[in-house]
């Protein structure tokens, strides 16, 4: 790439194009342009699996953190922040957690002059059990701590060694963790379930992203998880991306460093565990890729950082007095709450403007001339339909209600989309049609303990597909023989392609 | 410290008992117990020069953090996210950057295994000079896209071998580093004097925290800088701590990673950089030591988690009817806009609930008994001045202007505390005096450039001080010979004792 064509992201370039191919066609390609063409992320650092978040970017990610971090507090739980290293016999303690993890931990170089000889090897936290139980031991004494609901902000480290995607597989990524102890296995299910009710208050009623909610086959849970049940999201190209999930620890890291409670009747117990963990770095790559189109993001109106982009359209003439109109305007729509840019830059066209907002998917474009300011009203262009309308001055606190029908529109349309995308497969000559087509494949199936890990890698390797697991709302029955070693099915599972 | 003193800070412990030292009789201890004992911070887990931020910790920093960046935005900033790491090629691009930065890095270990053996080094970023200038060199094609003001919020990594004392100087510190570029070098001057206001702003206005902007000594400057203007802040034992600072990089960072764009006239053109840092979690400690007392913190109105604790007071009998009062009582003060909890917490009585919040330092507690109840009013007890008052039910709103006033006495009597805290020496004996006091010398100097050095060796070696450089925002004339070497004075400078 030369030096030429990387200065053509710069934020004044008027030789930027949008984007060369349709979403439907080759989503793939689509998903690379668009992530960079509206700037959410540059690559061009190039360290693998790293990358830098541009502000559009960030500032839509600080709008996920906001909402999840609000729910999260409104359900009880307090921010904590924690160290980014892990000592190395913390991060050992629990060992099916160590084993899960070993493969993929950074650690840090020990001090090689000795002058920190002594010092214990640090790892780059890839999640942190391992230092959220030791404290709990601390924190809680007696049932009446109970429960201790914390959370963190932050990123984490893996050092995945498959190959790296912007945003949906990085070495680096940005989440909450959220980490709760209970006195009762009862409460720390009925934590479980919570943790599900906010991945549905957020990704689907505020983002519009419907979701599977699956408890995982226990040779996918979470390294130290007695059970796991990922959101699994279906991306335009067929494949699954999980979103957040939740893990069920029992008492495995609480067993592993000795953190018990006393009971109301005197006696001393571990506590249950469970972790929660909304990477909001991989559900921004939902946000892109469920509601945008072919001229590029269309951001739901609640994430959008500008909600309402004001373009004053003037001649040398009336120059003037249109942006002093159009800067009332904006003035007005940021009264009533509306996030609103005036874009009154003298470098760019109005044309080239449109352009650059709807593919940055901006909800509203409201356009101000000498028509509109003659007439008292202004031009009104809304991102997902592609429909232009004029009203009135004065009615700016309308604009939050077609907000909110804008972001009902987006959510419809992506649930009309999920129609039809679970098919019940009777053989595999189905499961591979389903697949091909987009879908994912409902089937019996054995079991998902230890006894249908066969049958699962037969999927993997003779369908390229993966035993995803069970829902987790609801107790489906199963209706015949299991589909690939045809024993009796114990269970309902969901078959698809993932990332 | 046995498991059994170990649970000791678990939130409902009863034997938490208060400070046990008085901060002007022994500020050292009296820090540490405060930090331990208010819940800012645990060190329990154990790793040289990193901590645990407990819940109210992390709630005052993610306040500190949102006020900077309400600022910095407001001043035309907009957020990224760059990655945690930086290649060990960027990082030694420019020379006097990694000579002073080598002795601190963490870097990653290489994979021994060699299956990623082909990648580069990677080091812990320190600070990000290295990776915002090389994307300056891509984002920046023209004067139209300058200037160009970027901050990202996150934690920084030194592997300080000096001792590290919690919040002061760790091993990984949270803060916001800002980097701008600007086509000329007075735009770029001008961005420096713009953070010394943020810095006023926030941390002077907001949080009462008086500080003088002293431009650093040559040869203490930030490595890569041009030249350095540090915010120091006096602590109660006499000793400077070092608060925002920012730097003018000139060319140096541009001239190191080819960072050019095309001047009006045509020409191409190296970028001039500035950096700006504040600290949130170093903020904290003074926030902490400049108001804090001896039964605990008192926190600015503006920061403060908690701005107002309700706290019923009841006997078997009346226990429904005051909660329900205290309840609306706490609902009335939410919808004027006032951080309130209401703490019904059954395990504790009223007078250990008084200890505890004001150990937490919450502006305002509302009592509510049978006689509040009676009378339609209710009690209010207000932490700085620790009078307590009755006021009629009803007007909510004035707690904010209570709250203003507050910060108001906090900021006053913070001022006063600064008075006659610097005084002009005209001799050694004198310095050592003055600093025996706990204040800091104002004194002739030779110079803050290399000519200099070996008078502020002798400063540090003699008399155990350091020269912090001269007055940012004046141009104070010597009026004598050098303190140490009785050559002629070119400047003023502050002498003190530091962190």
């Amino acid at each position: 790439m030369t030096k030429q064509s990387d200065k053509d992201s710069s934020k004044n370039s008027k030789s930027k194009e949008g984007l060369t191919v349709k979403k439907s066609e080759n989503f793939s390609e689509w998903y690379s342009q668009i992530i960079e063409k509206a700037e959410i992320v540059d690559l061009r650092l190039g360290i693998k699996g790293f990358v830098i978040i541009r502000p559009w970017g960030t500032l839509i990610i600080e709008r996920l953190y906001d909402m999840f971090e609000k729910e999260l507090q409104n359900k009880g739980h307090l921010p904590v922040i924690m160290p980014s290293v892990i000592p190395e016999s913390n991060l050992k303690k629990e060992e099916s957690h160590i084993q899960g993890f070993a493969p993929e931990v950074f650690w840090l170089e020990t001090d090689k002059e000795g002058k920190n000889g002594k010092e214990e090897r640090l790892a780059l936290r890839p999640t942190s059990e391992t230092v959220f139980t030791p404290m709990f031991a601390l924190w809680v004494r007696s049932h009446r701590d109970l429960p201790l609901k914390l959370y963190q902000r932050g990123s984490v480290f893996r050092y995945d060694t498959k190959s790296t995607r912007p945003l949906v597989r990085g070495r680096e990524f940005y989440w909450i963790e959220c980490h709760d102890a209970f006195a009762t296995k009862k409460e720390a299910e009925a934590q479980v379930q919570e943790d599900i009710d906010t991945t549905r208050k957020i990704l689907y009623e505020k983002f519009g992203i419907p979701f599977l909610p699956i408890r995982r086959p226990s040779w996918d849970k979470f390294a130290g998880a007695e059970y796991t049940i990922g959101s699994d999201v279906l991306m335009p190209d067929g494949k699954l991306i999980q979103q957040p999930s939740t893990h069920f620890m029992g008492q495995r890291f609480s067993k592993a460093f000795d953190a018990k409670f006393t009971t109301k009747e005197g006696k001393e117990e571990y506590l249950y565990t469970t972790a929660y963990g909304p990477a909001v770095s991989r559900i921004l790559v939902s946000v892109i890729s469920t509601h945008g189109d072919d001229k590029g993001l269309v951001l739901p109106f609640e994430i959008a950082p500008v909600q309402a982009v004001v373009i004053p359209i003037y001649t040398v003439k009336n120059k003037s007095k249109i942006l002093k109109y159009a800067g009332e305007i904006m003035k007005k729509l940021e009264a009533n709450g509306v996030r609103t840019k005036l874009d009154s830059d003298e470098n760019s066209t109005p044309g080239w403007k449109f352009h650059e907002w709807e593919l940055k998917g901006v909800p509203f474009r409201i356009e101000i001339g000498e028509k509109e300011l003659k007439g008292k009203k202004f031009t009104l262009f809304t991102r997902d339909t592609g429909v232009k309308t004029t009203a009135p001055l004065g009615k700016f606190g309308y604009i939050k209600k077609l907000g909110e029908a804008y972001d009902k529109r987006l959510k419809t349309r992506a649930d009309n989309n999920m129609k039809g995308k679970t098919v019940s497969c009777k053989t595999k000559e189905d499961i591979r049609k389903i697949l091909k087509e987009g879908k994912i494949a409902r089937v019996n199936f054995c079991s998902t303990e230890k006894k249908g890990e066969k049958c699962a890698e037969y999927v993997e390797k003779e369908i390229g597909a993966e035993v995803r697991g069970t829902l987790a709302d609801r107790n489906e029955k199963p209706f015949g023989k299991c589909i690939i070693c045809n024993t009796s099915a114990n269970v309902v599972v969901y078959i698809a392609k993932s990332y």
